[in-house]
């Protein structure tokens, strides 16, 4: 198909490419080495040059798919049939911070660190963190639903989102919702649109709730000599009234991986710890959050963890959650890994734990894990080492598919903030009944009845 | 139709009624005086059953309607189009409070009061209190997407909801998610069906996320002598980095009606005070509370308000909440009356009580509001009093036409937590341009193609 007279009357030449660095650049994301050509790269600028373009694209059936910073961990923003890729990296605008309704309404372009800073300015809060908060946008982030370490106090993306406007795959817009907190008009088209992965169409602007700016966090790190007892202790955390801010999960390996990798050495890591929980605890006031933390004390303490450091300043905090933000990073420098991104009800994380190394030594690969412990949300990495090939890609998916019988069996599923996309579409059998498949796909085909729209993810066979 | 013999094989004769008071109990609900009888009401007690009704109202083109304890606000569990009304009220039983994972399997008949003193039992809290919290089921509240005074820091339905089982309107049963607290693994079925109405299918069980239960309450009335003073305080409070557990407005009005209807004239009411503020302040120990009283007493210095009532015992607190929650009924029982469940940005609440008020003066209509300040959700209760056929059926109508455009203007919509139901239809256009309503309705046909689950509501001219 000739793309350059399909799309060249929509936009000027320079945000229209066919080749150079920036169709290097849409050709991949974060997730393993997946590597996949766009047909066509366009830059627009404004919602009405996202409708031309996908107005144009239904005419002609060209596949399209939404891209940002290409930090997605599912495949989610690969065009794996080519065709358009709509970078949406210049729609990065903060239209409005809304003072007065603790509301913003932004572009989806905006990186969400960006955006966190902007309001901070202003004393309010945008809480969801992704470990890439630094580099991804928004948009990114309302396709897959992400989460992060804060998401346990502060929900995920979609607690956030109150009102989107939409490209459909016809090039009609919408927005799905208002701009208000409570909303009982109509079917919740913002929770529809929000985590489907840019199939069902594309979103350009968003308006997105804000909260006051906690001022104090207290973070600490803590040991644990047995894995199943810091997993046991992320439940009875919260079974004793607590309601820290993040509750992160880490296995010593790791801490150690992270600390190799990035050289930074400072806390001191005994052999004997098998695995570590950081904990946040936040408040408007230092004293609302004291009584927390005691409470988390003594819960650790009745769990045998070892010795917790406290961090004492701002920039040992910094130090703390740069190490843990970075572990994705570490891993992946490690070894060439496959990464899971399972979900169980919080109390089932230590039998999810020894699943995953009961499955490990039962096919003979090595895991690490780490993750979202207070939401159940374990990222399970597993390293190809010295693996043969055969093993890589077939034996591994049979183990995949033993684990996520495993998750779903606890009540848990596939993906708890990484999104389904290409890598995850083929277990999704697992999560969801032929019937359930079928409502799921009913969806799809009523908003993109000609399935332009990121086609080839989220769905088996697709 | 002989519904008789379509339905009488399904279900013993003694859960199958054609006549008899269950009948009239099933032909209304609490929106003002309307009344529609359905041809059969079915009473099931499970899954199956359900299932099987409606299956075989599916091959006969019955409507099926779901109801529960009819305390809806706007029509939705009518009965219009006649057919099978599918009383959930059998199907009540708490399944599983699951202490470890912070979660409770409930069928859909199940008191909310009831569940939430159930988990309260155990040190859990379920937020979501309705004012007809005695009454109403979590099956009418998933449906309406409820809400109630503790939204404004714990959300709404669908913030609770992790996981439902849904009979689809063909007779497949489905389950809409995990029980788990992220998910990014397909379409967010969940939060499509929360709010539906009961348009796509019928929920037959909800997973439901539990917190630990807040220990400490503080509650505060507070007196404005202006109405904005009063309004324009509430979004205030926020701004200061307070996060109350409940924020409601009455008029002075409302609270004398209240007093009167109750016979409960404790608290004295001053004549120069235009409007209250009833404050919560939550939490786990008394130290985290009193930062946030002192926060939100500065911020009412600051707005000229009057003395604050603090509630000291337990039982003025439990006097105070009564006052609150009865408002609708005192309303109700003054005067015929029209009620609304506009919602806009917190910030906005002086300028919509200022719109509504000078509506009424140019249709020459009596209102009384009150409602969930803090979210921006404000019910308006417009008083017939002796106002002629002629303006309440058809003068009336523009001037809410009038009030929604106001409403939509200011970014707001038509319902915050009441739903559309059958009272509000006419208006959606208002709330969603033709494209938007045909996204509504193509997933309404996606789901239901014959088009009888719970016809005729929802939609403009259905």
């Amino acid at each position: 198909m000739n793309y350059r007279n399909i799309f060249q009357n929509i936009l000027p030449p320079e945000r229209l490419h066919f080749d150079g660095d920036i169709m290097e650049f849409h050709s991949k994301d974060e997730t393993e080495d997946l590597h996949f050509r766009p047909g066509v790269v366009a830059e627009p600028v404004s919602t009405m040059e996202v409708s031309a373009l996908i107005r144009m694209a239904f005419e002609h059936e060209v596949p399209v798919t939404a891209g940002g910073a290409r930090t997605g961990l599912s495949g989610g923003a690969l065009a794996i049939k080519g065709g358009l890729v709509l970078s949406l990296r210049r729609m990065n605008k903060i239209l409005l911070i809304d003072e007065k309704n603790h509301q913003v309404i932004v572009e989806p372009g905006v990186i969400t660190e960006v955006l966190q800073n902007a309001v901070s300015e202003k004393g309010l809060f945008y809480a969801v963190d992704p470990a890439s908060q630094g580099t991804c946008t928004i948009g990114g982030n309302i396709a897959e639903n992400s989460g992060g370490p804060r998401a346990v106090k502060y929900g995920v993306t979609k607690d956030w989102v109150l009102n989107l406007e939409v490209v459909l795959p016809d090039g009609r817009v919408i927005e799905t919702g208002a701009n208000t907190l409570k909303n009982s008009t109509g079917y919740n088209l913002t929770g529809l649109i929000v985590g489907s992965e840019g199939t069902l169409g594309v979103v350009t602007r968003a308006t997105l709730k804000l909260l006051p700016l906690p001022r104090f966090q207290a973070l600490m790190l803590v040991p644990f000599t047995s894995i199943t007892n810091a997993c046991k202790t992320v439940s009875e955390i919260f079974r004793a009234g607590a309601m820290p801010s993040a509750v992160e999960f880490m296995e010593h390996d790791a801490m150690v991986l992270t600390q190799e990798f990035t050289g930074n050495k400072e806390i001191s890591i005994d052999p004997t710890d098998k695995a570590y929980l950081l904990i946040e605890v936040d408040g408007f006031d230092e004293s609302e959050i004291m009584p927390q933390c005691e409470r988390i004390l003594s819960v650790l303490e009745e769990n045998g963890s070892g010795e917790v450091l406290f961090a004492q300043s701002d920039s040992e905090k910094e130090q703390l959650w740069f190490l843990r933000r970075r572990v994705g990073e570490a891993v992946k420098a490690a070894s060439i890994y496959k990464e899971e991104d399972t979900v169980v009800p919080r109390g089932m994380l230590p039998d999810l734990m020894l699943a995953v190394k009961s499955i490990g030594e039962k096919y003979g690969f090595r895991s690490i894990c780490y993750g979202h412990a207070g939401d159940g949300n374990l990222h399970i990495n597993i390293l190809r080492d010295d693996l043969s090939d055969q093993f890589w890609s077939v034996e591994l998916n049979k183990a995949i598919r033993e684990l996520f019988d495993v998750v779903v069996a606890m009540g848990g599923t596939l993906s708890g903030e990484h999104g389904i996309g290409l890598v995850q579409k083929d277990f999704m059998d697992i999560a969801f009944s032929p019937d359930e498949l079928s409502v799921l796909k009913m969806i799809k085909n009523g908003f993109d009845p000609k399935g332009i729209m990121n086609p080839g993810k989220m769905f088996p066979n697709s």
